[in-house]
């Protein structure tokens, strides 16, 4: 066995016997108890001379890495110093009484843009560099998707430190991972049981009344349309559909990255100056890459700008209130 | 129609007819979009003596007050001012295309203690005062079960900002509503598929593990036992269950009331030594009372120190990453 196989997995992956949900317990890189008394968090608004995204040469070796004609980096995709998960370790399952747990087998990349102040969500980040994320987002999930082991490819962007974001140097990151948690398999199952029974895809159905009604829409060109949901989970809750029935992200076409990287780019903006630049996380929802048919989903991308925090009654019933009517929210964003 | 029919709800429960899920829209006192731009959140660490909760005459009339010998009040529950649901409207459903949604139709409570500074948590806080709490969630339990449009009430504690705390002065809430989301029927369901399956309590059958091994436990006494759950959510998730198999919490006894109160308050002193104080929540998962048989479930209350952040990950796949090995968090509050 290589030394690359017997390396420690940096977490496991522990199964919920009652409710199936999964989670992550990390192990290899797991913190002593004593850490969590002491510390209070801040985010690290290192200058950029100290900035450990601006020194890509303290990262790990990318796996992407684009450079301008000067050969100066743009952006760059890399293995998470610090990842929750690890390509070492088998998928082989653990079984203690009624509990199940695999290891965390899977990969954890950051893609991060060059300037160490241009923020995603700003008026100055170009749709051209917004572009060139999207298109890093596809390339890796390429790549990541044909591993064996790798059933489900997360995209995610953390902004602000009260979104997740321990680093202030604008990045993404991409989680890709052996499950399927019951909280996509859910929306997998509605929009699969709709389609078998109406013929159709639920989430077209939906855009075609939003466009219809207009009072949730925020933005559309040719091939995305932005709006706040009818069930938003939080207050200013925003979603990107592209308008042609699309499950898989990562057979998006050029020209439609185009008009996905201007929907996000205004998406974003007006989220920023609406609210005033709010911590936000946006992901993307796509189908499984399982080997498995999901041509009843319809991909999309939902940004959730952090306005309250889920307090006991959001964590025990599921149930999230919003303080502000979608429609208001769709009205007050269309409008700047 | 009385005037008391026609006041507007306060909130609206939209369904999401993908995933199945249940969320709140304020809209009887939903926000001005503008001010979600304006505010920072802090929380109101008001004097004792400019407190609204201190001030008991400022809030609406109690539903349950309890006095010692001198007259004084001890503990009051009161309509929340701002509440989430309010029992005005019907429970009919509206329907446009295909988003559905009924009035917020509900009760919204408050339960305070007397003392301004002195928090569940410390250890200051006595055993016999958390028992007045605890008599005091079953005694408006039993109440509110009864009322015709209540399908599930959901008792919580929030303790701190970060937790969701906008008041500091020590409270709780219960919230009683119509409907029980999908995070809640999962749990419900696993638990009766064992049940059908295995012909016996799948907590009861995780409790008999856990205490035969030993390494996950933090506490017991004759009736209760505390633990780190396998799959633990957040770093030191804690739980309190029944030994004995008990579906409804509202039919605790006098005698187990004690030792719940016993088991909640070194669980907390523990938790409160142990990390420095954290800001947590804590909630109480019972069967619902909406009138069919729950007898394979088994209450309990679950105890979520708020150690981080839920970021892009856990928001868009659902897995939450907790960065300590329950084993290790449990053997840390075992030795405090």
């Amino acid at each position: 066995m290589s030394e690359e196989l017997l390396k420690k997995p940096a977490s496991e992956l522990r199964f919920n016997p009652v409710c199936k949900d999964w989670v992550v317990i990390a192990t290899g890189r797991a913190r002593r108890p004593e850490t969590f008394a002491k510390e209070k968090k801040t985010i690290a608004n290192t200058p950029a001379g100290e900035c450990p995204f601006c020194h890509i040469e303290t990262q790990e070796k990318p796996v992407l890495i684009n450079e301008d004609e000067k050969g100066d980096w743009t952006l760059a995709v890399v293995p998470n110093k610090f990842p929750a998960f690890t390509p070492e370790g088998s998928l082989h399952k653990k079984t203690e009484s009624l509990y199940v747990s695999i290891n965390g087998v899977g990969f954890h990349e950051v893609v991060i843009t060059r300037d160490h102040d241009l923020q995603i969500n700003m008026p100055e980040f170009t749709v051209e560099k917004v572009k060139e994320v999207i298109d890093a987002y596809q390339e890796r999930y390429l790549e990541l998707m044909n591993e064996k082991m790798v059933n489900y490819v997360s995209i995610f962007h953390n902004h602000g430190l009260e979104a997740g974001a321990s680093i202030s140097h604008p990045h993404s990151q991409i989680i890709a991972i052996p499950v399927t948690d019951p909280d996509i398999r859910r929306s997998l199952d509605g929009s699969e049981n709709f389609f078998k029974t109406h013929g159709k895809c639920i989430h077209c159905a939906m855009i075609k009344w939003d466009r219809q009604d207009g009072k949730r829409i925020i933005f559309e060109n040719e091939k995305f349309i932005v709006l706040c949901p009818f069930a938003s989970k939080v207050a200013f809750e925003v979603r990107i559909y592209p308008k042609k029935h699309h499950p898989y992200f990562e057979r998006i076409k050029d020209d439609e990255k185009k008009q996905l990287a201007e929907a996000l780019k205004i998406a974003l903006n007006k989220i920023h100056k609406g609210l005033n630049d709010p911590p936000f996380n946006f992901f993307i929802h796509t189908s499984p890459c399982d080997g498995k048919d999901y041509d009843h989903y319809h991909w999309h991308l939902v940004i959730l700008p952090k306005t309250s925090v889920w307090a006991g009654f959001e964590l025990g019933t599921g149930i999230e209130i919003s303080t502000i009517e979608p429609e208001r929210a769709a009205e007050y964003l269309r409008n700047i």
